[in-house]
């Protein structure tokens, strides 16, 4: 391994650039710090208000422009939003040092890989990363260090990729508390079209039908919004400028998928119709094993979160 | 009021009977319980091992018989799956005490009264009734004395309603932790379509293609599950009888909703495949501020919850 941070074998890298300083920038600056980092971190982001806000809350050195923000990193992270790469990567790449490793953290690999790799010199090391990790909340506030804990990182390294950076890429994000696996780039954008993208426009749906009724006023949706709707609106509160673009940038998957949904979807109103309880009891009890898996695999605890959420608040 | 609890007036009930001993039950049973409620708890459960298991959790006194677990009661509640609030109506109607009050705990409405009123004899006061409230686990042993806590009870007084049936109540259900509120039966059913119904079924049909998708193994999506699709996991786990008996039996209202969901979604997908960036932005805008009236209404907290149940159950 290159550059190994003095401080410690745990992050080899000794200065991390984040372009963009939203929610994953921020808190992988908090993370870092508790990982015990003690070398350079700087960032930027587009809009002054952000980088002053940045500035304020010491997530890193901030700068004005994404050029200054990389120079003499060896390690630069791009958490802008998806659209957002490829001029990104466009805009750094003179700025770049030579052997520094250059990922990001989009919800789309492919997109991502055609806007940025084509703007990058040789002798920089682009590994696409994704971490599967966030909240409904966005902006440089609404980092915390425990983000990316057990959660799983993705990378999707190029078929021409340096074992090297992916190694070192792999420690960064362990060190940040992630679990780290590797995966081939389309496969990541379809895995993530049927867990994340096609649900989370599915939730969006939901919440806008919510909206529009005119028999039903909003505040009485609203006000006796039951388990269901209540987190369909917490997934339909996450960024807008994010999902635009993960829907635009992974457009064929998420439309492969939303065609399966609909399909789907026809079937069990159709079951509705027809009164065909059978069919739909098999179907509802199918779905229910799938739950069981998940909390297996550690990803979700068996607590009964669902409609609790006030009442534990307010313990 | 008529029949106070002997030792004390927040409820004003001597003897409830419970039809039904699962989850909304056994919560009832531990809320009553909390409350300090000393007067006595009947009830029973159509399978013998559930009847055994509540008894063994000291729930109630548990009957073999609805018939038994009425006699003598002052509050029945039904606890049964919406499908079957008739035949049991029926089974007790003999049994049932001069001046009872008989409610339900369904999530259809109009469905219920249709199945339940044409069987109770004249001077038995029928109050229907829907706490909005749940985990995704069913059963006698799921129970809990805080699950209506900050929850809404929603009572749908029939026409030809006993004002001092429904001011007890509602004194009932505040004791046990809910805010109490009325609507008209048809209205109920329409807002809890858009609320809750819908946004089930959306759900259960997204696990659906999840589960049936052949290019993606079901262990990666599971291994993968992203905040979106494990909220819907957890949804699609509730109880497949509960919910079969709720889409057929608050159809219309749900086909409607179904209807407006497709229309809306095909518009999203149209957007994604012109590649209509200013909509989606748009659309994201503005489901964004709904969550935020749900909490400001108090139903949900700011916290960001989305994708850190891991952690904090691990804290």
């Amino acid at each position: 391994m290159t550059a190994p941070a003095p401080e410690g074998r745990a992050i080899p890298f000794a200065h991390v650039a984040l372009i963009g300083l939203g929610l994953i920038a921020s808190s992988i600056s908090h993370a870092l710090r508790r990982a015990g980092f003690a070398g350079r971190i700087t960032g930027t982001a587009r809009s002054a208000e952000t980088r002053r806000r940045a500035a304020e809350l010491g997530l890193c050195e901030v700068f004005d422009t994404p050029a200054e923000a990389v120079a003499g990193a060896d390690l630069v992270i791009l958490c802008v939003p998806v659209g957002a790469m490829g001029a990104v990567a466009q805009e750094i790449a003179p700025a770049l040092a030579e052997g520094a490793v250059v990922s990001d953290v989009g919800s789309v690999k492919g997109a991502v890989v055609a806007a940025v790799a084509p703007h990058l010199p040789p002798g920089v090391h682009f590994v696409p990363a994704h971490p599967l990790a966030g909240t409904e909340h966005s902006g440089p506030d609404a980092g915390f260090a425990a983000l990316f804990d057990n959660r799983w990182c993705i990378l999707t390294p190029l078929p021409d990729f340096d074992p090297d950076a992916v190694a070192r890429l792999t420690a960064f994000w362990t060190a940040l508390g992630a679990h780290v696996d590797e995966m081939e780039v389309a496969r990541h954008d379809l895995v993530l079209a049927v867990t994340s993208h096609a649900p989370h426009l599915i939730a969006y749906t939901m919440v806008g039908v919510a909206d529009h009724m005119r028999r039903v006023t909003k505040n009485e949706v609203i006000k006796y919004s039951a388990a269901g709707f209540r987190d369909f609106t917490r997934i339909a509160a996450s960024d807008p400028t994010m999902w635009r673009d993960v829907f635009l940038n992974n457009k064929e998957a998420t439309l492969e998928i939303l065609g399966r949904f609909t399909e789907e979807l026809f079937m069990l109103q159709r079951a509705i119709r027809m009164e065909d309880g059978p069919f739909l009891h098999e179907y509802f009890t199918r779905t229910r094993a799938i739950r069981r898996g998940i909390i297996e695999a550690g990803q979700d605890t068996a607590a009964p979160d669902f409609g609790r959420v006030v009442a534990e608040g307010r313990k």
